[in-house]
């Protein structure tokens, strides 16, 4: 018996007490038990994303939400800043192509990020920027985006900053009012400690003005027409039940925790992650700010990380990820979100020891669990 | 105690075996389990749609995949007619809107359909039409549209017919390559008992040359990029996981209990339902072929069939539904589409007399219920 367990960087574990509630007779979302259910999501929510404005609930995974993000605020013809240092970046860009939309690509290499200097430099000879785009975290590379010295910059302009959210929500902070930023978009499956199929959308008065300027067509993500709804306490559309049945179980859960514990939890778990790793030898890929949500790394000299993944889905039967795109067989990414604990971290990094053995590198077996303790044992 | 039950024209419920698939530990996308999963799945869709086709599922409600059907097989300026005759007749009226496609209005009056004598005048008076646009079964009425005429009047055409069969895949014969129906749209909440969130879209070869030619912008609904992965039995975007380990169990399901069973099963209910309603004194709404997954029944005179939709809720803990749109007051529609059995109409209609009677209308115990079991007992 190998006991199944879900490391990856999204989907992340569900809690059972979140499949159980998932698991509940189907009920209809026109009754006054959705409405009720919806009334303490849509207040969770809020807080969740520390905004006062709607956050609206869509049936998509967090593409669709990037989309729906995209074509709510922006026009064909725009032009736009798209800070781009991994996969997901490339996602941005992508969907601006589809949509016609102008992008100025803020590149930089896969494990960087890019300098708020930069897109302050683009603001300012860009007149007419409409938007600047980004991830939070970039789950791609395990780096984390200065989101908050971007609003700073974008808060003084016209342009709105858009932010994909999907693998910091509820694991890294982002305080949308505080910092002023216009769009979160973010998915159930990551932070949430839900299925995928869900998707999530704030916008700033900003942005809603923008939105009532945008040109490009929408129906299934009109957030507009979504949010005289939600106001409603009602969806437009037929909604994802059974997981908005979870997000009411995992908004409960988050408050017991308290968010502020949340994120520092987060925060230890990345820390002592990082510190194992680095204990065996091996390299931490980001040379940016790391992401709380994950931890990318390269693997040793001459080993494919798709051997690593494979190893710890064969010999310990846990899921993690290999690197994507360009960084395949480079890179492994471990997950450290969600509904995720300290002795994780230790599970992970045993695993890795033992695998690491077992490809026959040189590995002083328990070095990386001890470096990871080191945190865990420190008061700070 | 009063035992919950949902009898509504969808979501539908949810059968014990399939909650529990889906309460597994959640699994990653990209990795051996599912594509395991996703070939089984993609396998039972095709007999399941009657279709040599790709079946492809999008995470999104019923109406994501109407969008995702007609922004990948039209462009802006084309004109296409859409047989309206309800709620969700004028769904794809406002998606063509939405997208800039020109829409001849086939209407009907709600309870009726469009014959396809009006279909054939449009085809021939319309050069360069693009598409046909209509549901099979239209949930708000309970009509059932009679498809296979209209696709064998597209077929001899250059339009595309594009039908939403939400409320009629796994419920009414829908055979589509030997009728010819160019694009099938269905959501995972009515007859593939699923919770909402999984839409599904297949295309004909003639539909997919048309989206070789599509210029509407589109990204998550891109489905020749889905078919591409799908091909490889890979999700292009993170998928509804928990609802696809679902959908396998629902597939087994119906092959357990063999398409055309499922079929005979539905008419029966329906035939049953609306055997018992009658004996009741009251009418039956369509003045069309009815569907077989739901019976919309007119309020008795006077009555507000709201009154009965909240009776069934507060005295029996039954979930129906009442009229959509202008017939809000005027109807209440009774599902048994999906899990549902004969059983689930005698209690339908036992409450449904019960509740009659606390209203202080004349009704005669037990004679819709002996109108139902007329049915069930007849050989035929």
């Amino acid at each position: 018996m190998k006991k199944y367990q879900l490391m990856a960087p999204g989907p992340t574990p569900v809690p059972s007490e979140v499949l159980l509630a998932m698991a509940q007779p189907m009920i209809h979302h026109r009754t006054p038990e959705y409405e009720a259910l919806f009334v303490e999501v849509r207040a969770g929510l809020k807080r969740l994303f520390q905004t006062s404005q709607d956050v609206l609930p869509l049936a998509c995974s967090g593409t669709g939400a990037m989309e729906a993000a995209l074509v709510n605020t922006l026009s064909a013809g725009d032009t736009v800043a798209v800070v781009c240092a991994g996969k997901f970046g490339e996602r941005w860009l992508e969907l601006c192509r589809a949509y016609g939309v102008r992008a100025i690509e803020l590149r930089a290499p896969f494990g960087d990020t890019v300098a708020p200097d930069r897109v302050a430099e683009t603001l300012a000879t860009t007149p007419g920027l409409a938007a600047v785009l980004t991830q939070h975290s970039e789950s791609s590379t395990g780096v984390l985006h200065d989101v908050r010295a971007y609003a700073a910059l974008t808060a003084k302009t016209d342009a709105i900053l858009i932010v994909d959210a999907v693998s910091s929500l509820g694991i890294a902070d982002l305080p949308m009012d505080a910092w002023g930023v216009d769009v979160v978009v973010a998915g159930s499956q990551k932070g949430l400690m839900l299925p995928p199929g869900l998707g999530l959308v704030a916008l700033s008065d900003k942005a809603w003005g923008r939105a009532r300027a945008s040109t490009l067509p929408k129906y299934y993500f009109d957030l507009a027409a979504e949010r005289t709804y939600a106001r409603k306490n009602e969806a437009h559309f037929t909604p994802a039940v059974s997981i908005m049945l979870g997000l009411r179980q995992v908004l409960r859960l988050l408050e017991t925790e308290g968010l502020a514990a949340t994120f520092k939890r987060h925060d230890r778990l990345a820390r002592a992650t990082r510190a194992g790793v680095e204990a065996l030898g091996l390299a931490v890929f980001p040379r940016a700010t790391p992401s709380p949500a994950l931890t990318a790394v390269v693997s040793p000299a001459g080993v494919d990380s798709e051997r690593i993944v494979a190893a710890y889905a064969t010999d310990h039967n846990i899921t993690i990820a290999g690197g994507q795109g360009e960084m395949k067989g480079t890179l492994f990414r471990l997950g450290h979100m969600g509904y995720a604990a300290e002795l994780d971290v230790i599970v992970a990094l045993a695993a890795l020891e033992q695998i690491l053995a077992g490809l026959g590198q040189p590995v002083d077996l328990g070095a990386g669990v001890r470096g990871a303790q080191k945190v865990f044992t420190d008061r700070g």
